[in-house]
């Protein structure tokens, strides 16, 4: 019999955080790609455009002027999937027809007041500034609601409607589908093992290297032994650590830093803006802060969506989304490809 | 209070056949749209290109020839993402670290011989060839096999490479992820209610009206109560049908007639060629075919990913990969929208 090489045998691998299976196939690679390729990055953007709703000093659409900040700026979303003051629709009628009430606020973060900068091309100083102020909302908004989902859509190819760097932040009444997954899974791993699920993923892959893209004094990135996306990848923290607002001033600049590292790698891959989306994931807040969420560790996903170059991606389509998740490299490849990259910008290196 | 409307007023509904929640924030339609915009299609794909690898008498990358086919032509996948003879990663050595073994078949299903049709083009009598050949691979493929899943990626936006109109068929040795949800939720459905979750469905939808889209006398389409993707729609057939085989050609002629209503619908929408993945889930094939399999009812799901033009797609993005899908029109909105548009394509009508 063949002996079994991950990088040339199809097979499944769990994903213990969120339930779900991937199907590995490396040997696709292989394949000659026909299909969509993506437009090329438009390069040139303006660092001050007084018609930009996010810069310094622009109009938004409901009237308002932004302040002429210098670092961060925190504001409600013009046009918000989540408004506090919806009403109920009320109690279903039958169990196929089930419907619930959902309120929020959407807001947006600026991360820095320039539209040309994005976080790997900003100070490690400056990034500190928008973990602070991640803590700073996470605090806010979770005082009331029981979720707050900050997200990042970087890039046109991951429905980015703007070029300044930023963020959004929804905190909504309910715990969101993928909050709810991690809850369980987590949950459960603690009354089983009697310690966090990923402090215990964090320190075997500590033991095991392969999938390790970039360690600090007090994080980890590694490249999740069941990634979805080509170059997926998930940041924790060494400490046991629920919530973003818990991290010491000595965590937060050591995140700001190996941020700015593993963004580096990520646009030196194939040498452009790297798109993604990417997000916190803590324990859950409002009304049940109090209770015991030991079982939550701290993390940040980030799923990227190119394969092969800076235009051509990894489409999640038909059997993605019929059946199952598939990747066409191994994580351990995405993983050792990554921690080859320079830790300094294409951009910024080249003088 | 202000009385709940869905249109207006943000809320979750459950999808009880994948168990998961949707956001509907139909309101958010409102917002204006600055972001990424697709590349229009190439109009001119020729009738027959000897160069492309799925038409009559072209040569494919393994140097097979194929035939000079003239309705429906079956082979396999040149790069396949199953193999039937991968071995074993062997047994896991940590619970976070679980990997099985995966073995299948992929192929590949032409339907036509032409290159510049697609299914809403086609004649009825070609459809229904197109579902004989569906019915006859889950057959063949489900004889060895307890998962065969028929998918097609329509258009360059949904990953698809090749214009020739065709399909994908990706047979198994294990349930992948969406089927053991399907699974669960269907099993559980008919032990507490005592009738298959997907007959009570259509029963109900039936009755409401208002997310129905085509009615045929064996056939249903409609916008599901849970949709995520903007015109996301289920077909389902009135009688209690496990799998493909076993339908009769009297429901095997309707189905390609209504296919035929709501593709030309679908292209009708924004005047395109409308992208899409769609595919069919039927009760699990294999050796336990023969099991009790009646909590099942065979459907194909159709996702499509167009929100307001030929050329603006939703993204589902950011939130929706973080925590949780989010819709921006009300599954009832898109079922009228479609119900609206005529069956006769725009392509052909006007003459
Ligand atoms: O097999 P194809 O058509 O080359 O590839 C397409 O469909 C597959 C199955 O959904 C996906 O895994 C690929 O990402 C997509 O590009
Ligand atoms: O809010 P934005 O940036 O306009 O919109 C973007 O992010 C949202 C949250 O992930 C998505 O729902 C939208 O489809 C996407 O285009």
């Amino acid at each position: 019999a063949t002996a079994f090489r991950a990088s040339e045998h199809q097979h499944i691998r769990y994903n213990p955080l969120q339930d779900e299976w991937v199907l590995v196939s490396a040997h696709r690679m292989k394949r000659p790609w026909q299909g969509q390729v993506e437009p090329p990055l438009l390069k040139t953007v303006p660092r001050h455009d007084p018609h930009n709703p996010l810069c310094p000093g622009a109009t938004r659409a409901n009237g308002e002027v932004n302040p002429y900040y210098d670092g961060t700026f925190l504001f409600d979303n013009d046009f918000p999937a989540l408004q506090p003051d919806a009403p109920s629709p009320g109690p279903s009628d039958h169990p196929l027809f089930q419907a619930e009430a959902a309120r929020g606020v959407c807001k947006v973060m600026c991360f820095h007041p320039w539209s040309d900068v994005t976080l790997p091309l900003m100070s490690v100083p400056e990034i500190r500034t928008v973990v602070d102020a991640w803590a700073s909302v996470t605090e806010e908004l979770g005082a009331q609601y029981p979720w707050v989902q900050i997200f990042e859509n970087k890039g046109a190819m991951m429905g980015c409607s703007n070029p300044h760097p930023h963020c959004q932040v929804w905190a909504s009444s309910f715990l969101p589908d993928i909050a709810q997954r991690e809850e369980r899974s987590q949950r459960a791993y603690q009354s089983q093992h009697g310690e966090p699920l990923l402090m215990e993923y964090g320190h075997e892959e500590l033991l095991r290297r392969e999938r390790l893209v970039l360690t600090s004094e007090h994080w980890l990135v590694l490249v999740p032994f069941w990634a979805v996306w080509p170059f997926q990848t998930l940041l924790l923290p060494r400490r046991h650590v629920r919530r973003l607002p818990e991290l010491t001033p000595a965590e937060r600049d050591d995140l700001a830093s190996i941020m700015k590292k593993l963004l580096t790698k990520y646009d030196n891959l194939f040498e452009t803006s790297f798109p993604y989306s990417m997000g916190w994931h803590g324990a859950p807040t409002g009304s049940e802060a109090g209770a015991n969420w030991d079982h939550w560790q701290l993390h940040a996903h980030y799923y990227p969506p190119l394969l092969r170059s800076a235009t051509i991606r990894k489409f999640m389509v038909g059997y993605e989304m019929l059946a199952q998740a598939q990747r066409d490299l191994t994580p351990e490849q995405a993983a050792e490809r990554l921690r080859m990259l320079p830790e300094v910008h294409y951009c910024l290196g080249q003088k």
